[in-house]
C-alpha cells in the first residue's frame, strides 16, 4: 500500500520532502525543467516545463496527492493537478500587493505599503511578482515613479526577523513550530536559531492561523515576520516548506518536511516539539569540504547535490544544543563558502 | 563533488543507508536479484545475481566505496569489488564454527559449542552456514549425530539479550553506541530498548574492539551478546548495520546508517550519543495502517516499501522518551501485524 506524491519542482525542498516521505512508505515524483534537478536522486523525475499540461497529467496520474515546492508555480498548473496547498495560496502569495491586502483584510499587522507617498522615504521598492532572496528589490530615496508591477514598502526598523512554520491538515487541524530567529546576508538566509528566545509565539500562531484558515490551507506554510518594539509585523508568507524550518529535520520531533507530507496525504500531523536549541547555517555559493563539516561534533550536514554557483543554496548544517565554539567552527566554514 | 557508494544487496538496510547518505551528497547504487528490491526507490538498482562478475564490475565502476548489506554475500564477490567491510569479516562470520573460534582466539567468552558432547543436553543445533532470524535451528534432546554442516551450541540460561553496534573508520578510529536490550519472538527481533539499563558497556566495547581490530574492519559491526549472571557472552556478530541499531535513526545524534556511510568513505565518524531512552518495535508480517501508527504522538514510523509476507520485516517504529502508554499503543499495533 505504497503512496505516491507528485511535486511541481525538483529542487532541494522537493528532495528533502522525498527523503522525509520514504520512511512513511511514500514515493515522490517530480516535474522540473532540469535534467539535473537534485530531487531526481531520490524520486522519479519528469523533465519539462512546469506548466506542460501533458506532463502535469503524468505527474498527477495515480498520485495520492500533488504538491509544489516553490511559490512561483503557475496558478493554472496547480489547479490542473488539484494541488495541496490549494492554488489560492499561490494566487494570493505571488503578487506582493494582493498578499499585503490579504494580511490587511485579516487584521494582520504589516509595514506600510503602496506608493512612496504611502510609505514615506526612504522605502523599499519591490517587484510585485517573481522576487525571491532579495532579487528585484531596490531602495528609493526620492519620490520616483513606480511601475505598475512595483510596490513600495516601508523600511521597518525591526529588532529582529522571525518566522513561524505551521502545518494544517485536511481536517483543518493545525500545528506550529517554535518561532525561528533569522539572519540574512545579501538578501539570502544565512542563519536560523530556534526556538527564538523570548518570542511572541502566541501572537505568531494567531497570525498563521488566520492565513491558514482564510486560504483553506493544506500543508506547511511559513510566515516571515518583523519584530518591532515588541510587536510582530507580517512581511510575507510562503506556501511551502521553508528554509527557516530546515532546523526541524534534526531539531524537532517531526520535521516540517514530514509534516507537509502527512498533511497533503491526510495523515495525522506529528509533534512540532523542539529537541533543544537549534542553529541552522546555510551553505551558499560553494560547499566547504564535507569532511571538515563532519569533523565538527554534532554537526548535521545536509548537502543538496547541486553544482556550486555564487549565491546558490547548496546545503545547510544544523547543530542542536551545541556550544558556541562549535557553532563558530561551522559558521567559519559556511562563511568561507559565501565569500568565494 | 558528489560521491557514490555501491552496495551488494538492495533490501531495507540498503534503503536506510541510502536515505542516510543523501544528505551527505552521497548516492547509492545497489545490486539485487529482485526488480522490486526496496532500496531501488532511493538509488540506482542493478538487477541480477549477487555474484555476477559483470554486474559487480558495474557496481564498483566509479564508486568511491563498495559495501554490502547482508552477511551471506559471497566472499569472492566482496573481494572482487574491494568491499568495506573487508571480505575477511564475511568469511569469518558465515561459518558459525569459524566465528566461534575467532571469538575464542580473541579471548571473547562464548557459550560452549562444538559437538553435543561439548555442549551437554539439551542443546541448540544450528546450520553452520546461511542461517538467519532463527532459521536452520533445532533443539537436540538426545545425542543425535550432527551433520558436517551443523554445530551444537549450549542453551544458555541468559538473563537478557543485548547487542552492541560499533563503527570503525578507515584510520582505525572506533565509536560505540550504547548497548541495546533485545527481545525476540519466534527467532525474529521484536523490540530493542536503548540504552539498556545497567548494562556492561565497557565490557561490550572491549569485545567489539577485539573483533574490529582483528578483522581490520571498516564500517558498522554489531555483536549479539547474552548477559548471564552479570557477564557477557558473545553469540554472533553481523558485519553490517543491524536491526538492533535502528533506534539510532531517531534516538542518537548520528545514526548507524550515517556512520557506516561515513566509515566506508573515510569521513569522520559522528557522535553515537543517545538523545534519550529509545524503544524500537519491528513491524513483521504485515504493517498496520500508517495513519494509526502516526496517530501515536512521537512515533517515528519507518516503512520499507516491501510487500507483506508472514515473518517478513516490513518496517519499524521508534519512540524516544515516550511514556509506557504510548509504547503499549505501538506495541499493540505491531503485535496485530505479527499474529495475522
Amino acid at each position: 500500500m505504497s503512496r505516491t506524491v507528485g511535486c511541481i519542482g525538483g529542487g532541494q525542498l522537493g528532495r528533502m520532502l522525498a527523503l522525509a516521505a520514504a520512511p512513511l512508505g511514500v514515493r515522490f515524483r517530480f516535474l522540473d525543467p532540469s535534467l539535473d534537478a537534485c530531487a531526481g536522486d531520490v524520486g522519479e523525475l519528469l523533465v519539462g516545463p512546469y506548466d506542460d499540461p501533458g506532463l502535469l497529467d503524468r505527474l498527477a496520474d495515480g498520485a495520492d496527492a500533488v504538491t509544489y515546492e516553490f511559490e512561483n508555480v503557475q496558478v493554472e498548473a496547480a489547479r490542473r493537478v488539484g494541488a495541496a496547498p490549494d492554488a489560492r495560496a499561490l494566487e494570493r502569495g505571488q503578487d506582493r500587493l494582493v498578499e499585503k491586502e490579504l494580511f490587511r483584510s485579516l487584521g494582520i499587522p504589516t509595514a506600510r505599503y503602496g506608493s512612496l507617498e504611502d510609505t514615506g522615504l526612504p522605502a523599499l521598492v519591490k517587484s510585485r511578482r517573481f522576487g525571491y532572496d532579495g532579487k528585484g528589490q531596490r531602495i528609493a530615496e526620492t519620490l520616483v515613479v513606480l511601475g505598475d508591477d512595483e510596490l513600495a514598502e516601508e523600511i521597518v526598523p525591526f529588532d529582529r526577523e522571525l518566522s513561524i512554520v505551521a502545518a494544517r491538515g485536511r481536517g483543518g487541524e493545525t500545528v506550529f513550530y517554535p518561532l525561528a530567529e533569522n539572519e540574512h546576508r545579501g538578501g539570502i538566509l544565512a542563519v536560523s536559531r530556534a526556538p527564538a528566545p523570548d518570542a511572541r509565539q502566541g501572537e505568531a500562531e494567531r497570525i498563521a492561523t488566520k492565513l491558514l484558515d482564510a486560504l483553506g490551507y493544506v500543508g506547511v506554510l511559513a510566515v516571515e515576520l518583523f519584530e518591532v518594539a515588541g510587536t510582530l509585523l507580517a512581511n510575507e508568507f510562503a506556501p511551502r516548506v521553508h528554509n527557516t524550518g530546515h532546523w526541524t529535520i534534526d531539531g524537532a520531533v517531526t520535521s516540517q518536511f514530514e509534516n507537509h507530507v502527512r498533511a497533503v496525504l491526510g495523515l495525522p500531523l506529528g509533534s512540532t516539539e523542539a529537541l533543544g536549541e537549534s542553529v541552522m547555517l546555510n551553505l551558499v555559493g560553494h560547499a566547504p569540504p564535507v569532511e571538515r563539516l563532519l569533523a565538527v561534533p554534532g554537526a548535521h550536514v545536509h548537502l543538496y547535490g547541486k553544482a556550486p554557483r555564487p549565491g546558490r543554496k547548496l546545503g545547510h548544517v544544523t547543530l542542536v544544543d551545541a556550544d558556541e565554539a562549535r557553532i563558530a567552527d561551522v559558521a567559519a566554514l559556511a562563511s568561507s563558502a559565501w565569500q568565494s
